[in-house]
């Protein structure tokens, strides 16, 4: 089990995670890419998905062409954890 | 270009895609796809994402842990054509 983010854990958070949207509602983050095309976008996921299997800790996702969104929150946490910290701060290193 | 499927034409088409829903609105066909674990969904999103580079014709797509959604519809039709029926079947045949 891992616990949710206090208020101020979240804070401290988000404020490293300059390119991520927090949703209040679902206490998730987001994050919007978009890439020359289709093969680079799906060559990302692929890379995405590599991390997450690794990580045991999987995002929720959608594709159009050359553009993925991805949202990461904690099921088991009912919101933010540090898990999900840990695979946005990775997720950006693949294309920061 | 490529055309809109006709109503008569899109009718026949369904009838040979019965795992797919028909979105009225959006003039676009939908499948579920369920899957043991998340490495296996990601191996079908990477079969399908081959078909649809080698097609030129990419789905509208997402991903929550062993679960895929596809969404086909032709932006440059204004809705369905033959190229979203040709991979629907295509995609049909990686999983039946």
């Amino acid at each position: 089990m891992v616990d949710q983010l206090s208020e101020a854990e979240r804070e401290d958070a988000l404020d490293g995670l300059p390119d991520w949207d927090h949703d209040e509602a679902r206490d998730a983050i987001s994050r919007s890419f978009t890439f020359e095309n289709f093969s680079e976008a799906f060559a990302f996921m692929t890379r995405v998905a590599l991390l997450a299997e690794a990580a045991d800790h999987h995002p929720e996702w959608s594709n159009v062409y050359n553009r993925v969104d991805i949202l990461l929150t904690t099921h088991d946490a009912g919101g933010l954890s540090e898990r999900d910290i840990e695979m946005a701060e990775a997720i950006d290193a693949l294309v920061d």
